[in-house]
């Protein structure tokens, strides 16, 4: 199965110039959705995963099937004014202005080893921030994981120059 | 099991007064989640659900989960302006001015029969206008699962009272 084929480019999206890679078909189809699902499980399965980190909200979508797949925990990073406990947050820069992540500070602990998840890889900037933070609790990263990394975007070049290993479904 | 104890009651979050239930505890255990997705699957697998429709963003932690564990599609009903493609939407109120809901409406036919998944059944304002968006498709509503329902707000006699199956997890 060629999972590339049910991610959809979507010319001029949001703005003029930009296309948008759209997943929705993937996720709408059963079996390209668990397909997609198997391929991340075929890797990380024997690799002593402890719990999956998915990053709002579209990283959820692969991160808790994953999780149920691997029989691991999932950890939310959500958006600020989210998390009920004690958190660790991180602001990050985006193309105009700046967002923040935050995590709750007692779901991950020292010993955890961790796969960070979310669906596309850009800028690196939400990664690189959500990277920070697991950094100030000690966890080891596994790997971080996308289903789409966009070839035009320095994504990829700052995850290799900051030596933190990544793996991409399918690249644009 | 008891899945209720992974579930933790917050006092005064987000406001005096108001009890918070935070589902990170659950998330955050491989076994209890397993478990949370493996009642949903008994319940749902041989009802012939052709996919399931999760609403932004916790309902997406649960409805992908057990979309994978049954092999059907999954269908994001998302906050405005997020998804490219013709959408369907639907305004509703909360307590204080009103909010929307998009789904694209080339995701589900008439042919469908499917599951709407959230977290919380609280008012019940967001998955009445779930179902009055997937009513404008036409497809069939097999049911309105929850994890957590509050029994001291309106959801359940909502549903109820519109002849809408739901079926919840846990009960506060």
């Amino acid at each position: 199965m060629q999972i590339e084929t049910y991610i959809h480019a979507i010319p001029d999206y949001p703005k003029p110039g930009i296309v948008f890679r759209d997943i929705t078909p993937l996720l709408a189809n059963g079996d390209a959705f668990r397909e997609t699902i198997n391929t991340f499980l075929a890797r990380y399965k024997d690799q002593g995963i402890t719990k999956i980190v998915g990053i709002e909200a579209r990283g959820f979508i692969f991160a808790t099937a994953l999780a149920y797949a691997m029989g691991v925990g999932f950890v939310p990073l959500r958006k600020p004014g989210k998390l009920p406990r004690e958190t660790v947050s991180q602001r990050y820069a985006l193309e105009y202005g700046e967002d923040q992540l935050e995590l709750h500070a007692e779901d991950l602990t020292a010993d955890d080893n961790v796969l960070i998840m979310d669906d596309l890889l850009a800028t690196g900037g939400t990664v690189l921030a959500a990277v920070e933070m697991l950094n100030k609790l000690n966890v080891t990263i596994a790997e971080c994981a996308f289903v789409i990394q966009l070839n035009e975007l320095p994504g990829a070049k700052r995850l290799k120059q900051a030596n933190i290993p990544y793996y991409t479904l399918c690249s644009f």
